[in-house]
C-alpha cells in the first residue's frame, strides 16, 4: 500500500459528509484538539442557550421556570434525547449526578435484585471511580460483598454463580479497546449475573445498542463525546424490566412519586424517575442539552465510519515515519474492537505530551506511559490527525519533550 | 404602637445599610419576589462569569483549565469561601453534589462512627429528602438500622443510648423556626450521639457557628440565600476532627488521594477531599461561586438585623389588616426563634398563592396549607414587605383566589 499523504487526508475531508458539522463548534486557533474524549468541545449554539437560561429564565422568570420552562423535566427530556444515542427507548433514561453516584445507584439496586450472589466482578484496567464505588458499596454493606477483578481477556471465564453483577466499561480509558457489548452480557446472563455497563467512553463515539445486546444497566457520562461541558451531569439507563422492582439507596426526594407532596416517607416515582436523587444543576443541564442536540444531527452510521477512517489515518501516519522512536501501539489494530481513540505506550509518555500540548497537540497522558489522543468525529478533520502524528514524530526525533519543565506534573493530567 | 406604614418602611430603606447591594442582582421589573429561600435571585455578575467560564474557559483553553483556571480546585476553594458563613474554617467544607447526596456520605459515616448505636433521630417536620435519604441508607445497610421521627418539642427528650446521630434542618422549610443549634448539639452529645445540621434554609439566612456548637457534621444547599442558580451544587462540612476517621461510601475518584495517578483502589485523599466523589458541574460551580461572592460583601450582623426588620414589619402589615380573613402565623413571633420567612396557614393556601403570583407577588405555597414567604435581606426592600402584605391582603378580601385557574396544581409547587 503506498504510504498515506497529507493530500490523500485533506481528500477524505473534502468527502466527508460530517464535515459541515465541526462548524457547531467553536475551536480555538492553532490548536489540534485531540481530546475530545475527556473533555467536549464547545458546541457553537451553547453560550446563548445557557445565558438564555441565565437571563430570561432565572433572571427573570425566577421560580417559576420550573413549571413554565420545564426545569423539572430536564432529567427526563435530555434522558429520551439521550437514549437514541444508546439503542434505548423513551422513558428509559434520566440524567442526574454524576457517573461515579449513577454507578453507586446502579450496583446497589443489582445487589438487591440478586440476594444470594455477592461478587462485583469487573476488570483490573476499569476506569478506577468505577472501581473505588464498587469498593465504597460492598464495604459499606459488611455483608461478604466483594469487588473481584481480572484481566479483561479472563473476564467471560471469570463469571460463575457468586457474581451477582458484571460491571465494565465499554470502551477502555487508556487503551481505547471496545468490549464486545451482546457476547459479554450474553455470558454475564448464561451466569445467571447482571450486566451494567459504563459507557463514558461510548455514548457519541461508537454505536451502542443496550436493548438489541439484552443489558440491564447503563451508566455514562456527558462531559466528553456528548460534549456537555466540564462535569456535565452523567445518565444512567435501566432496563424497562428491572425499573420498578426496586427503589434506589439513594432515594432523594426528586426520585420521589410526588415530590411536592412532601410526605414523611418515600414512596418511589413509577419508572425511571426513581433513580433521580436531589435538584439538579440546572445551568449544567442546559448546556448538556445543547451538546447532545449537535450529536443527534449526525448519522450514526457515519460517525462509526469517520472515527473508524480518522483513527486508521493517525495509526497508519504514526507508524510509518516512527519507526525506532520507542511508540508502541496499545489501541487494537481491528477496527471493530476500538473505540474512537488511539493511545500508544511511551517510556517518556508524560513530557512527550506536555511538548505536544505547548504546540497545540492536545491530547492527554494517563499513567504510567500511555498516549491519549481521542478523535471525536463531529468536529476532528482527517488533516488533524495528519498534522498531529507529523508533530509527534517531530517531537520524538527531535527529542523535544527532554526539558525540564515538561516533566513537571500538574494537578491534573 | 401605632400601626406601621409604607412611609416608615421606605424610611427603613432609606437607613438600610444593605440597600446598596440590591443593585448586585438583576431582578424582574413588576415583581415582589420573595421565594429567594427556594430559588435565590441573579446576582448581577453571574452571566458575564459564567459567559467567560464558557467561551474562554472551555471554548478556548478546553480541558487545560482544569489546571490553567483552577477548575480541580473549584470544590474546595469555593468551600472555604463558603466556610466563612457558617463558622467553619478553611479545609473544612466542599461544594459537591446535592444535599440529598451529600446527607447519604454524613450519615453513612455517622453510623460508622458509632457502630453501637442504630438510630438516626430527626423531627417528623424535616424536609422530606432529608428523611427519605435516611429511610434509603437504613434500608440499605438492613442491619437494624432505624430512623426515628418525633415532634419538634419531644427531639432533646428522644436522644438516648441508641441515637447515633441526630439529624435536623436548622430552620424548618415550611414554618421558619430555628432550632437552637448550640443547646441541640449539647443535648446530642451529652447523650453520645454526633449531631449533623442541615443549612438549607441558615447558609445566608441566619448567622451560623457550627465551631461553636461543637457540631459534627452539615449540610446545606447552594440554589437558596446563597443565589447560585437553579439546582447548584450543595456544600458538606465535617468537624476537623472526625475527617479523617473513615472514608465515605460514595468513595469516587475526585476524593482520591491522587485522581490522577489512577490506582486500581481506593485512598481517601487527606482532609475534607475525601468528602468529594466525582466530577463537578463546572458551569453550575462557577455560579454559584459569584452567588457567594455577593453574600460575602454583606456584613453578617447587618444581614441578621435587617432579616428580622424584614419578617417584623411583614407580619405587622398582614396581621393589622388580615384579621378575621382565615390567616395563622405558623412562624416564631419570637425572632430569635425565626429563621428569613414568614409562613401564614390558610385553608385556601394553594390558590391564594397562586393570585398573590398573578400580581407579582412571589412566594411559593407548602402543602398542606402554608403560604410561605422568604426574606432575602440582600435585595429585599422594607417596601416589598409592605407591599406583599398589602397585595395578600386584598386577594383574601376580594376573594380573587377564588377562581378555578388558581385550584390547578402545577407540577412544582
Amino acid at each position: 500500500m503506498s504510504p498515506l499523504t497529507r493530500a490523500r487526508c485533506a481528500a477524505l475531508d473534502a468527502q466527508d459528509p460530517l464535515a459541515p458539522l465541526r462548524e457547531e463548534f467553536r475551536l480555538p486557533d492553532g490548536v489540534l484538539y485531540l481530546d475530545g474524549n475527556s473533555l467536549g468541545a464547545l458546541p457553537r449554539a451553547t453560550p446563548d442557550r445557557v445565558a438564555e437560561l441565565i437571563e430570561r429564565e432565572w433572571g427573570q422568570d425566577l421560580v417559576t421556570s420550573w413549571n413554565k420552562h420545564g426545569w423539572i423535566e430536564l432529567p427526563r427530556r435530555i434522558g429520551d434525547k439521550l437514549a437514541r444515542l444508546i439503542g434505548a427507548g423513551s422513558g428509559e433514561v434520566v440524567v442526574a449526578d454524576s457517573t461515579s453516584v449513577n454507578l453507586f445507584k446502579l450496583l446497589a439496586a443489582a445487589l438487591r435484585l440478586a440476594p444470594s450472589r455477592r461478587v462485583i466482578l469487573s476488570e483490573r484496567d476499569n476506569f478506577p471511580t468505577d472501581l473505588y464505588i464498587a469498593e465504597g458499596l460492598t464495604a459499606l454493606l459488611g455483608k461478604g460483598h466483594a469487588l473481584r477483578l481480572v484481566e479483561s481477556d479472563a473476564l467471560a471465564a471469570a463469571i460463575d454463580a457468586e457474581t451477582a453483577v458484571v460491571m465494565l466499561t465499554h470502551v477502555n480509558y487508556r487503551t481505547g479497546t471496545m468490549h464486545d457489548m451482546a457476547a459479554l452480557t450474553e455470558a454475564a446472563h448464561r451466569a445467571g449475573a447482571l450486566m451494567l455497563w459504563d459507557l463514558a467512553h461510548s455514548a457519541g463515539a461508537v454505536p451502542v445498542d443496550l436493548t438489541l445486546a439484552g443489558a440491564d444497566f447503563a451508566v455514562g457520562c456527558g462531559y466528553k463525546y456528548l460534549n456537555g461541558g466540564p462535569g456535565a451531569p452523567a445518565f444512567l439507563w435501566v432496563a424497562p424490566q428491572h425499573q420498578e422492582r426496586f427503589s434506589q439507596p439513594l432515594s432523594g426526594w426528586l426520585g420521589h412519586a410526588e415530590p411536592f407532596a412532601f410526605e414523611p416517607s418515600y414512596r418511589p416515582a413509577p419508572g425511571i424517575g426513581r433513580f433521580l436523587c436531589g435538584t439538579p444543576p440546572v445551568l449544567s443541564m442546559a448546556a448538556l442539552e445543547a451538546g447532545i442536540d449537535v450529536m443527534l444531527a449526525a448519522e450514526p452510521a457515519a460517525l462509526r465510519e469517520k472515527s473508524i477512517g480518522l483513527t486508521d489515518c493517525f495509526i497508519a501516519a504514526v507508524e510509518q515515519a516512527a519507526e525506532g522512536l520507542g511508540l508502541d501501539l496499545v489501541t487494537p489494530r481491528d477496527a471493530a474492537r476500538r473505540g474512537s481513540q488511539v493511545s500508544f505506550r511511551h517510556v517518556a509518555g508524560y513530557p512527550v505530551m506536555q511538548a505536544l500540548i505547548q504546540r497545540g497537540v492536545i491530547g492527554d497522558f494517563r499513567a504510567p506511559d500511555i498516549l491519549r489522543f481521542g478523535f471525536a468525529p463531529l468536529y476532528t478533520r482527517f488533516v488533524d490527525a495528519w498534522d498531529a502524528a507529523a508533530a509527534l514524530v517531530e517531537v520524538l526525533r527531535s527529542r523535544a519533550w527532554d526539558r525540564p519543565e515538561f516533566h513537571r506534573r500538574a494537578a491534573v493530567t
